[in-house]
């Protein structure tokens, strides 16, 4: 069975990790070029840096020495798909990423440009460094060494997408049409878009959240109004929304849609114990966030807000006047967007609905409300701790890192990867390498040229403990 | 006692016309050039249009005819100050009023650009066109009609400020100073910066609520997070401002804050009875703003909630990610611009340390606030009912409009009035042209064609009854 012999691996990973060091510059020079590329999925004005992206991660898997890779053009942002088949017998996997990244605003308080990647203190500066054009890019690189060092054990697909961060509409509709089946059959899926619980204990991803974000709109009165001439006699749509969205969460930080909580999981004694069994240390959390307190709902630890809970955050709102100085003004309109995070046995659609009917009851007469979904929901994902995938992923952490890697359960959603899941009915392994100190979605996004380096390592080991296990 | 006997006012009246109808094109090209500069005070950008604005009024006060005319150099804005002495034994009247205008978003709202004036359908629009530049202008072209046809029958100054929309800062400042009394000195003020009931129902101001602009600020983590990473763990500062905000008032919409009320007058159920007999159709206001229903503070009539019971209105809100699509932002900090409305007696310093001591202990652990005061606050001001000039502007209303003016009062403030009213120890005019429909501090604020010339009509005729009822 493990035909891996201790004498062939030290072989093999001179030989790899030497094809590493020859070129690492030039791997950090192309992630550069990569992050340099502002593919902002969420917003149009960014349509042209978007294609450019796709184009250059088909570019270098043609170059990394695929038989063919190519782009899937959607309806949104084209897919790229490639594939190095070595043989049918071996396993193959499937590596999901997504080329696209978060907007970059708030841009002032970026110390360095954030689409001119910077490297500080071995950590690589810039929008997506981390999430997740550098780990996208660390498993191209991780392709394109065992096919220079010959040493390939198992077939390699990829796919990786332009709109993660807005959704990932266009990768649903080409999953649903089973068509495209055949083409991405895969022993296991490969995702690295999560993070280590550090760099000193490694850790592998078995739960994501799954998510719904909304976007909501008070309409007053039919035009902005003069706060003095109106004030107190017309409701005010910033004062209404803010109150409508209050009332989403109880005193006791619990969330109060009706039916919300209905379907969620409750966690045994033991099993919660286990989940609070980390290096977690609340006061150094606190410390890094530079809160005096955490806040979240009532009865639940940290690690079970993030792991087990449900969530609802207000993602941005805005209505009046927000220049500088003052202006009297009644506006006529306010808007917030929010998102909700899902554990498992929460249907995304059905919260939709639960919210929508619960806000619109909210409002008061002499006032409108608008709910509009913005990123079609994705539903929480549980992965199987038992397959064969997953003894290969901790065996390879095992290897590189010289340390088991705990199994945690992350507060993110990829929403994609529920899908993966239900469709191609194979293993999930998120095997991911950033940290949580990455500051993704946040100005001063970076990622550190360890994790990369490392990663591309272990992503190599992964494959061949995976053949391995498989023969 | 009262001289102004029918032939010579039939006389005056008909060259003061003949010279207005003569001149009605030139002065409206004139209104539309210094509509056309876009004196925003609040925001630093527009200084120089500020002294443009500034500049423009000094110089037709000077083509007016005025003794002298010139800038008054302060901190801030300059003020303009113009005089024409006709005799000391004549009343002198003080005209105030203000050059500069509120900033001119949403800009996507305006039909025609708010900087670049149209008359269209009898009304001009344009930022400013009633609040208060054209009303500033009616002044200047009385004052004009009546030195050209050399009819001016009292003293007359004028003081024209810059920061009438951000505080009055400059303006209180000079007040305080006691060496500047005697150049301002008058038997009464005459302020043209409110609005008639209608055109077919003049009336005259007789209250405005006293204001306090304040701006708020919610920080939770040292920068913004992922929400998936930290949502439900960490307060989020949106949700969080929220709360506080929708805290500010109860289920009747009576604000919260502990004393608010305090000072309030109650009036006697005939002065409350006397306050609602006006014109005001409810239907008609519904109708009017596109609102199912009115929402104010539970007990009191919408007139009574604009001119006897004090407000607060959030006018602006904005944190998080607020552009297309979405992103998934706990942010770190979320803000807010907030104002109360004044009634009679309560003290503006005093509600801002009521408010400021409230609205900081709402805050929960886990987050910090901050409370900025963006204008300095004004008081409430009552006008003397009784006043020999308030009995010369019913006349002239009653001259010109053909029916008595009713008294009111504004929800509106006119924050230097209060001081003028102290400092000078005469008598006050509110005497707007406006009309509530105007869109004043909206997109496409207007001002009627006949508002102005109307205006300048009942302005003339005003300083004739004064004179003869100082004879």
């Amino acid at each position: 069975m493990y035909a891996y012999d201790k004498q062939e691996k030290h072989r093999m990973m001179l030989n790899t990790k030497q094809y590493i060091a020859a070129h690492q510059n030039r791997f950090l020079g192309e992630l550069m070029d990569f992050l340099r590329i502002p593919s902002v999925s969420t917003s149009r004005e960014y349509a042209e840096d978007v294609q450019n992206a796709a184009e250059f991660v088909k570019q270098k898997l043609l170059e990394a020495g695929t038989d063919q890779a190519r782009l899937i053009e959607t309806k949104g942002c084209p897919l790229v798909y490639g594939e190095k088949m070595v043989d049918k017998s071996l396993p193959t996997v499937l590596v999901y990423g997504h080329y696209d990244v978060q907007p970059a605003d708030p841009y002032e308080l970026w110390e360095t440009r954030p689409f001119d990647p910077v490297v500080k203190e071995d950590k690589i500066y810039a929008r997506g460094a981390s999430d997740d054009k550098g780990q996208v890019y660390m498993h191209i690189k991780a392709l394109e060494t065992l096919i220079a060092t010959k040493q390939l054990p198992c077939n390699v697909k990829f796919l990786i997408e332009g709109e993660e961060e807005s959704g990932s509409d266009s990768l649903t509709y080409f999953l649903k049409d089973q068509q495209n089946h055949a083409l991405l059959q895969a022993d296991a899926v490969l995702v690295s878009d999560t993070a280590l619980s550090s760099l000193e204990q490694p850790s592998l991803t078995t739960g994501l959240r799954g998510i719904v974000y909304l976007e909501v709109e008070v309409t007053g009165p039919n035009r902005d109004l003069h706060s003095g001439t109106y004030g107190g006699a017309v409701g005010n749509p910033i004062n209404i929304l803010c109150q409508m969205l209050s009332s989403l969460k109880d005193a006791h930080n619990r969330i109060t849609i009706p039916g919300f909580y209905d379907r969620v999981e409750v966690l045994s004694e033991i099993d919660r114990t286990a989940l609070n069994h980390t290096p977690f240390v609340l006061s150094k959390y606190k410390e890094a966030l530079g809160i005096a307190a955490v806040i979240g709902e009532q009865g639940y630890s940290t690690i079970e807000r993030i792991g087990i809970r449900p969530s609802l955050d207000i993602n941005g709102i805005w209505g009046g006047y927000t220049g500088e100085g003052g202006k009297t003004v009644l506006p006529s309109k306010a808007h917030a967007k929010l998102s909700m995070r899902l554990v498992p046995h929460q249907e995304a659609q059905e919260i939709i609905a639960q919210f929508t009917n619960y806000f619109t009851a909210l409002v008061p007469k002499g006032a409108k409300v608008q709910v509009k979904v913005v990123h079609a929901g994705s539903n929480a994902v549980v992965v199987n701790r038992n397959s064969v995938a997953l003894q290969a992923a901790k065996k390879a952490f095992e290897d590189v890192w010289k340390k088991s890697p705990v199994l945690t359960r992350d507060g993110g959603s990829i929403p994609i990867v529920a899908q993966f899941k239900e469709v191609l009915d194979c293993d999930i392994v998120l095997m991911g390498f950033g940290l949580d100190s990455d500051a993704i979605h946040s100005p001063n996004e970076h990622f550190g040229l360890a994790n990369f380096f490392k990663g591309i390592d272990t992503v190599i080991t992964f494959y061949k403990h995976l053949a391995a296990l498989y023969t």
